[in-house]
């Protein structure tokens, strides 16, 4: 049931019902995007706590049970790939930014292919952008389709030769990379930037906590000031398609590739989840 | 051309290309709200400057000749409707939040009955929301599609029985309301949030000032802590569907409807224009 009485795309009329989607009018919706490796989803429990946790953030109530169960099924088809899950609202019931609270949410599964090993730079460079993030606690941590901030980050990456470039929110607090979280090593102690005002909890985020934890190195999530990567001499990033990643170069300086970083990243590539 | 594999939406395989829509998955996109009367869109040339702007600002590049053509042909035939536009950077061409350059904007245009006269309550109550906004100067001003700010402020709006509710950033500045720029009355000058971190620019905000000029009543932007409502005698709510709308009641503390907003109200309700 779509209030509209007539929708035209690029010009012609339209009766299906995608176009009054809230994901495409107000980015409405939760992603979670997935590395599937010996026909499984990695990591697939914490992914589905993720969405969930979003979804009750957002109030947006879908079938969870299912959407899981389909996950599984294409994972276990293709074998190794990369699934992109995308939980939109669903089709405005109503013109305007309130949600009625009847929509019935639409799930998007889109597979690719697993990403080639040859993806990666032999040397991981790093900059600083410019570009902030917007700092909203009911907003941080999830991993919804508001990424309009990522978008112009990575735009701006373009050109520069550079892997990733770290973010820091308006108030000038290191946050994480347009695609990945960070983790500073100093004096052996891990450091990630606390999530409370931006930024998105990444599940392999989540796994490096847990990892750390079980071997023994201490971790912690706190404020961090852009301006601490200046003496920073091990630095990391995380998702779950690149795993635990060191960095070797940040801003043109060349860091150490911390010892603890190095097992902690075997570790983690070695687990069975 | 997408790069995925196979995209399901609810369960079943869909090769229609809509699904990597980037406004979809990320909120890439502008739109514009637009009302029209006698067959024409009330500030055509306004809002077509906006997404040209915002267009320029988020490199989309689009064929805005023949976007206001088709709109103006559906304006002509419905007489009186609303009209959201809806601009997208279009399908990813890539995995990932870098656009590649080469999409293909979309352009939906939705067509809703015109407003009932009726839909005001006699008395416009607002109130202020603990929801706010997250400041980014790269995306300050833009009517793009993230807006899951708003969408979460309107949420926690319901049941209040406020009409509006009025929105502050992070750094506590007044921005404006969930759908609506704001205007204040204080000594006989109409002041606005300036927009330089966040919100967006209203068409009507922009008329507003214009034609408060024209008619020598002294108007400016300015930096507003959300604390100056405290002190605030005379409130308007500006949109293109609402026209400057006067305030009675904030935060449950009766305000006058000063005669420079009634005036400039009626004016800005005959421009034929």
């Amino acid at each position: 049931m779509s209030t509209a009485l007539q929708v035209f795309v690029d010009g012609q009329t339209c009766d299906d019902s995608w176009p009054q989607d809230r994901a495409l009018q107000y980015g409405d919706g939760l992603f979670e995007t997935m590395l599937v490796r010996n026909g499984r989803i990695r990591f697939e429990a914490l992914h589905a706590a993720r969405l969930a946790h979003g979804c009750n953030r957002l109030a947006i109530s879908a079938d969870h049970a299912a959407i899981w169960q389909q996950a599984g099924q294409v994972a276990r088809q293709h074998g190794a790939a990369l699934l992109k899950l995308l939980l939109t609202r669903g089709d405005a019931t109503a013109r305007g930014y309130a949600p009625s609270g009847v929509e019935r949410p639409r799930v998007i599964l889109s597979v690719y292919a697993a990403p080639p090993a040859a993806e990666l730079p032999a040397q991981i460079r790093v900059v600083t952008l410019r570009n902030c993030l917007g700092e909203n606690p009911d907003l941080a941590g999830l991993k919804h389709c508001n990424r309009l901030e990522q978008v112009l980050a990575r735009a701006s990456l373009q050109g520069s030769g550079a892997f990733e470039g770290l973010m820091q929110s308006s108030s000038g607090r290191l946050i994480s990379g347009t695609m990945s979280n960070v983790f500073l090593e100093r004096d052996g102690l891990l450091v990630t930037p606390e999530l409370d005002l931006c930024g998105i909890a990444g599940v392999l985020r989540t796994v490096v906590f847990r990892e750390a934890q079980q071997m023994g190195i201490p971790v912690q999530a706190e404020n961090i000031p852009l301006a601490a990567l200046d003496h920073c001499t091990s630095l990391a990033l995380s998702n779950v398609r690149l795993g635990l990643l060191s960095v070797h170069e940040l801003n043109g300086r060349r860091l150490q590739v911390g010892a603890s970083l190095r097992e902690l990243a075997a570790r983690i590539d070695t687990l069975e989840e």
